[in-house]
């Protein structure tokens, strides 16, 4: 496995490359950019990481500069799972110049995170859009925790004809149900405890549904209960979405919708979702 | 030569092509297209041209209804020019979906024409991507007499890391200096006779700026007086800015600017400008 840090030198590396998988990531890897790779290594030949924090997708007052950056762990996880080449640039090689363009989804950004962290999906798509341009895979990896992020990389590749499969991969769980993220460093032991909460929630929304229950507000209040029994917890909403554009759905529930959810823990921003499919 | 209206189409008819040069057009092909063709002729192995007049950069009361289409003659004009293959997809075609995901260059799109006609480039931006995406071009050609175009596309090419050569065609004019346009076709005989006060008021510009003149109000006014002796002519701008992003300039007056204007003729619309490079 190789490590590049800049376009050209990654070009080139790519040069008689065939049949790419590009999973982008942010670094600070764990099991579930594991899963990403590895589906990538059965399904392409030559398997590129990208391992960039990207600036424009954060908010003034996120946590960019606080978010975790472990490049020499995350070079030997994706050499155990099977990477060929990674793309680590720095934020100068990916912006050389002052950024003057953006792409935009409309309506599939506007819902759920995007009412809370206005520019995110922007930024999201924006710097996806480069790095298909930079690598030119065959097929991209997205985990389906960020549901949100998936389809409106998606709707992107759609809309302006990008050459590329999008793979959504399944989130990758704690034992305790709580999804892998970058984030739950963040957690202290005791938000740590109440963080499953989250998932708790999602799976009786799940299961409301699923045993016949069609009406948006009881499905939404028995999933809200349970975060509230947690003091920790701060719910930035909890919605059920269409499984497409991820607007909120009104009464009677239909057989495929997604159950999203964003809770604060202390300074911590945790996002977690669920499927009901049709039967 | 081949022409193609669907996407699938023309990818299977660009399997196995090499330097492929891409003339995006929107047909009413005219000297200036053949310029372009021919250029690319001369540069490349495969030459295609697109012909797709984009509804979603006209605004609501814009010529998109009215602009001319001329397949057929449009078709005889590419073969003669060497064209191999004419990309001419229906709106359906190029727009199946909704389209939600748009392109937008900042800074870049917001003086002269942006300001006249708001969403434009972004339809531009985004139409140019989806060609570039399913044509994948090592270069493209567009002229110069739309700059602000020309610009707006380079800027994009090179934040979204796109592998394109982006080539500006110098403009073509007719004998009196009228710049070629699709558009000059909606000129009645004494509008046509107008029109060439356009060039003229530009290199009156031009030679002020050669003679000295730093003075940007000085220069614009002796380009306006020639405009304003014609009584069918509207100005909607004349402007001296910078030759990357296009804001207008300051007095004194650097070495390498543009001039650029709009006016109206009647219901029709006209562009035009000129390049003062450093000596």
């Amino acid at each position: 496995m190789r490590a590049v840090h800049t376009v050209n030198d990654l070009r080139d590396a790519l040069e008689s490359a065939e049949q790419i998988g590009l999973v982008p990531t942010m670094g600070a890897l764990h099991a579930g950019h594991e899963k990403l790779i590895e589906m990538a290594r059965r399904e392409c030949r030559t398997i590129v990481v990208s391992i960039f924090v990207n600036p424009i997708q954060f908010g003034p007052n996120e946590d960019y500069s606080r978010y975790p950056r472990t490049l020499e762990q995350d070079l030997e996880a994706c050499a155990r799972c099977g990477a060929d080449l990674v793309f680590a640039p720095s934020v100068e090689e990916m912006y050389p110049l002052p950024q003057l363009t953006f792409v935009e989804v409309t309506r599939v950004s506007e819902h759920l995170c995007g009412k809370f962290r206005p520019g995110h999906f922007r930024g999201v798509a924006t710097v996806v859009l480069k790095l298909l341009n930079i690598v030119q895979p065959q097929r991209a990896y997205f985990g389906e925790k960020d549901l949100q992020q998936l389809q409106v990389i998606r709707r992107m590749v759609l809309d302006v004809n990008l050459p590329v499969t999008v793979v959504g991969v399944p989130t990758v769980r704690e034992a305790d149900g709580l999804a892998r993220s970058s984030r739950n460093k963040y957690l202290s032991e005791e938000e740590r405890r109440a963080a499953p909460a989250l998932y708790q929630a999602l799976q009786a929304a799940v299961s409301g549904i699923r045993e016949g229950e069609r009406d948006v507000t009881k499905v939404k209040s028995t999933a809200l209960e349970i975060l509230e029994r947690q003091p920790l917890i701060r719910v930035e909403y909890l919605e059920i979405v269409d499984p497409d554009e991820l607007a909120p759905v009104s009464t009677p529930i239909g057989a495929s919708v997604r159950i999203a959810a964003a809770i604060w823990i202390g300074s911590t921003r945790l996002i977690d979702n669920l499927f009901v499919n049709a039967v």
